[in-house]
């Protein structure tokens, strides 16, 4: 693919067709959400995946009450964690030593180096930390989606906390970030569908110190 | 490119060769950045391209402790907007309006709603937002280097108030959000080099309600 023309293909999808998106397609798109970076490669967020059609009602009717939600195949929910515990840590660092075939021990300096920086912030703090960390992955998830020919909408208008409630979040030590609905745009619907893409110029959004 | 492939070759960096970087590869990378998506389209952030060795130097000596930054070919700081102002957002819809052939008129609905969404927030929470839209441009930005094979490094450990006086940002009313340098690694002295990539495991990062 060319990434230049990837982007330029894909927009903020308004309304979408209902149709289904390959599991295939969603495994690719997933994979690539696995991949992405994230600060000391914590990845402190989970992804939930739903294609359930009642879920997609309750978030409409209840959360997010935008059509894509119920015209979506998929509906990715990116909900960070609530607070990070030094359970999670651990269970990062021994996941890394395996993975890499070293000693838990080996890793002791990168573990207090972890274990400081999370524990001397508040949970809010941690949060909106691990929340930008979850819009590395949805930027990767956004270019994934487009070099598959699938459309996806990154979106913020909702109730958080009514999204929690309604996927169970709290109990689970999560809170939703960001929603990111998966489908086909219909081209007819959309009054974005054919609208100019409209970005801030090289001129302004860069500043070159050379 | 293969998206996944491109994924798996990049990794966090930590030791640069210090060669250049063809102009033609950084455009493309900007180009990359530039498309990314922003809630609302605002792109509330703005990116400083620093290729110049005696930046480079002073942001080390003062704010970015790590090899990277005196390493890379150039160094992108993500500058997020500090305040958001009704300027701004004026600016903003006069070029949607310019872009797309509509009078300003037309916009006065969404406008509005930028205007009421942005203007109940504290700066803090306008500045942590727009921190986020910064993040959506790093993860594009990481996926276009990547794809033209040049490294880069997601950096968060470093001083923001430091790097905002070494750029000049508060003047600009910008704050440092997230650094990207950009060059290629030098396996000899990197130990991350040649480690096997650790990312969660499928059946722990997504959950599925199907």
């Amino acid at each position: 693919m060319n990434l230049i023309e990837t982007l330029n293909w894909r927009y903020a999808t308004k309304r979408m067709t209902g149709a289904s998106v390959p599991q295939e397609k969603i495994d690719t798109i997933l994979e690539a959400i696995r991949l992405s970076a994230s600060s000391m490669g914590l990845q402190p967020y989970t992804i939930l995946v739903i294609s359930d059609e009642g879920t997609k009602q309750k978030l409409f009717e209840s959360a997010i009450k935008q059509p894509q939600i119920k015209e979506a195949s998929h509906v990715l929910v990116f909900a960070a964690w609530a607070t990070i515990t030094e359970n999670q840590i651990s269970e990062y660092i021994n996941h890394v030593a395996e993975e890499r075939g070293v000693a838990v021990e080996s890793l002791a300096g990168f573990k207090a180096s972890l274990t400081g920086f999370t524990q001397n912030r508040t949970d809010e703090e941690n949060f909106n930390w691990a929340a930008r960390q979850a819009y590395i992955a949805l930027g990767t998830g956004l270019v994934a989606a487009a070099a598959e020919k699938i459309d996806a909408t990154p979106m913020e208008g909702f109730d958080p906390k009514a999204v929690d409630a309604v996927l169970g979040l709290t109990e689970k030590n999560l809170r939703t970030a960001v929603v990111m609905p998966l489908g086909f745009r219909d081209e007819a619907a959309d009054f974005l569908a054919k609208a100019k893409k409209v970005r801030r110029t090289k001129e302004k959004l860069f500043l070159e110190l050379a």
